[in-house]
């Protein structure tokens, strides 16, 4: 099964850019899971990020990558990383990930990152945007359109994105805001022109005050966009789950999406729930319930390294088949591509073969199930070509 | 081990009737799992139901029950189906679960469906009723009761009930409606009758609309017939977890019945907490610290194929061993009893055999219990003769 | 890998003291889960507690420390152990528990404990003791502290404890009582003094009624007496998850913590998740992403017996391998000391062990991140002696 899978190019459905200059320890330490840096005390405290799943599955699979043995110590990791340099080191993970597809969602960029064509280029792979909906929204705000105006300039830049070759779908981060509980209705116009206002107002009161611009965290906000993008056929990915300490990880449970996903599910748009650990069971029930949803296991499979089987294998427990997508959630590091990739394929590999191996399917049927999750289920629901 | 559960005939102490006419492919695929049947331009988006654990364990173990080579295609399953006719299919599956006695859940009947005798003769077995609790009372609303008299007239049908030797529970689908979050005293009589007017008003508003009766939605309701249920000595079923898209998972989780447990624990009146994935180690944790409340992983067993194994595991971390009841949750499909029965003969042998291997049993105390969660504690707990 | 963690010595940092008094069965059955004493009735619906992992465990890994064969039956087991008496069984299981050192909550006594001193003379080490928060605050109560004075009072009693050399932290039981959900903020010196008033009511009636002086069991004190340790720099242990049926298992998801971590993070005080089960994913999750925060899997691991690799597995996941600590929370038993160090061994060679044979990190990083989590991560986080 492995080397069939291996052979199998995937669509990453799900990932950001990458940074394309040389990390420092403690840079390449905190963009290695969901902890963000801290100083010295506190890492004295804490202990190293290295000794975590995702820094022994670097250590393991990635330091081949760049010609070091396997197991390698973090310091003659980041040396070689640093003496081969950001280019070199990025074109080797992203090859190594064997993509045929790329959507990069380009709503998170405290820094600068490689933007989706060049990271295609890297990857040899087609690449698509993924529109973040609050970031177009908060746009809107910050090129100064007004309350009453503000739902239609919203539709119109989701219109213009809509009509780009390049664009696949969109993404709510209500989880990381206020919330996956969304109202199943369409917001009422009155009540998206009203939320407007009071963002708009925060807005005054930020650039007089010369604070940071205000984020969409208005339920009926999130709720209006996600409608936008159904209305436009876009498909709307969520991220449901694991995140870093910003997220509140009890809003995020997917369940909190069921009146939603009820009054989507006659429209046929696709959701996709994103990430989803620890409540991946959760998600795929919902994967088998409605239609249009489909899920993943992106961010928790690099960093559950060792332990991404178990994760897998949970996932396909209620989740149909042709429901499942590959996503690698990779963001700053190139590694997180090539190790979201290989631990999906072996994963995968290992739950399917096992089945084979007891004979729960055959070969045949395992096989063309691996298809469906490599790349089939998002070519079909993302209406990519070459279906 | 797996010979000493082959050789145990079960309790299925909570499943539903068959459907005893032959089924076209897309109903057969809607009774396959908890999605609902869906137009064709949806299920080009869904794909199909066959590509799940449950297709792949009906095409690998209900196949050969037909004639069949394990692993037959769909199309072929679907056509020897066909061939056999829907009395013969009934027949072998019934017959291959090896049942000594079924409690039948007769309150679900979308369509005609075999009743308890008729599925009782099928697989040799005694056959019993589990009576749900909310169609009880709507058939009470359907036939005229008033508001004031509602209370006793509910009583009055129960005790009936509960004076019949083909009775040996009740069944409450409060998880459907009002959640489980249900409050632990007593409903006052006043609050009932209260409920039960606004039940009648709405029953009139239906009947003048000539739109479908109400349905009991109201958690004082939910929770006056639980009580009427431990009243009777007549020990309650809960639907909890896993479901169709109509519940509402997160108001499915058993610890929100926690509340209720503790004051129905004093009267020794079993509760039966059913399906309960993915909240199986919650409801674990239940069995063990209420003495009264018994747990099961029917519905999500035949629903994880291949990997029920690993549910049964999980829910025998906490819950004791004298406190595990066996179901199938079967509903339309004849297939669905053999699969559950099948999966947990299978999952409890590889769960039980693992220990023994390992040292951390004897066989002896293996096959006990395993004697028990296969039959023993579900008669223990319903008082059914041959205990 | 076994024997290097069985050549380890353990830091305990979470268990309470042991009857010193010889048991009879039903009180032996009560201690030996969750499960509370019920009477005969409710046994013989209830089946017997040695029918647990819990109870299989006893038998295999306890009988022979008592000169039994493995899998003795419960009878053998209690008559060997009252010829024996408390005193040679309590001495054999700490011993047998090889640990370095215990941090002993002495905050739950409903009958009399060993206390630290005698637990550590048993089990050949040094023992420090946890102060149980509400405790401290009820015992000032009751020492007619007014509302006024309650607070200085309080701060009083922690600093007498926290200049101690004996102390080695502090303990909420705020999941028994208000539920984890705990505002971010620290609480107005007039909110904890009105608090505190009407807590005196309470006590001031309970008094007047000859009834049970009234608990901790407001959402401000339970957050007052968390920053009291905080302020301290004493770290903070939490009850997390499962407990017995007292417990509202719901009310004790760590998630729910998430915005008083928030606040206490920066301080870099540590804070100690204990237990977990069933949400130890999601305190894994905590641990990686709060710089100081700790997490464990005590008295789930001797409840889950057989099953406790698989937990420990889990809570492996997310959880950095520098966050994790051992505890057995052992009460009553001293079996359970013995227990809980012999399966957190055994599992956590298993873990590492599997790492090891699949490649995934090498012999010499397994026994390093073994001794983290064996003692050193707890040496660091409490600041014991020996670091």
């Amino acid at each position: 099964m492995l080397e069939r899978l291996e052979a199998l190019r995937l669509v990453d459905h799900h990932c950001h850019g990458v940074l394309d200059r040389d990390l420092g320890p403690a840079e390449f330490e905190a963009l290695l899971t969901e902890a963000d840096e801290v100083d010295e005390a506190g890492i004295e405290l804490r202990g190293s990020m290295w000794d975590t799943q995702a820094g022994f599955a670097v250590r393991r699979w990635c330091a081949p990558v760049l010609g070091l043995p396997a197991h390698a110590s973090p310091g003659a990791y980041l040396a070689r990383r640093a003496e081969l340099g950001a280019d070199e080191v990025n074109r080797r993970f992203l090859a190594a990930a064997a993509l045929d597809v790329l959507c990069v969602d380009t709503g998170f960029t405290p820094q600068a990152l490689l933007e989706p064509p060049a990271l295609g280029r890297l990857a040899g792979a087609r690449s698509y945007e993924i529109v973040r909906l609050e970031r177009l929204a908060e746009d809107a705000v910050a090129d100064g359109v007004g309350a009453a105006a503000f739902a239609g300039e919203v539709r119109s830049r989701l219109n213009a994105k809509a009509r780009s070759r390049d664009v696949a779908g969109c993404k709510s981060i209500a989880a990381y805001r206020a919330g996956l509980e969304l109202a199943g209705e369409r917001p009422a116009a009155a009540d998206v022109t009203a939320a407007a206002g009071r963002l708009l107002r925060e807005a005054e009161r930020a650039m007089a005050g010369r604070s940071a611009p205000p984020r969409v965290s208005d339920e009926v906000l999130h709720r209006f966009l996600v409608w936008c993008s159904v209305d436009e056929g876009l498909p709307v990915q969520f991220h449901v789950g694991y995140g870093d300490a910003d997220a509140d990880l009890r809003r995020g449970d997917p369940l909190l999406l069921t009146s939603l996903l009820r009054t989507v599910a006659p429209t046929g748009v696709p959701v996709m729930l994103l990430h989803n650990y620890p409540f991946h069971r959760q998600a795929g029930y919902l994967a088998q319930v409605f239609p249009n949803v489909f899920v993943d296991a992106g961010l928790a499979t690099h960093n559950l390294g060792h332990r991404s089987p178990a994760l897998i294998a949970e996932l396909l427990e209620l989740a149909p088949f042709g429901k499942v997508l590959y996503s690698s959630d990779a963001f700053g590091l190139a590694e997180l591509f090539h190790l979201g990739a290989l631990l999906f394929r072996r994963g995968l590999a290992a739950f399917l073969g096992s089945g084979v191996r007891d004979g729960a399917w055959t070969g045949e049927d395992a096989v063309r199930v691996a298809e469906l999750m490599a790349s089939g289920n998002a070519r079909r629901a993302y209406r990519l070509p070459g279906t």
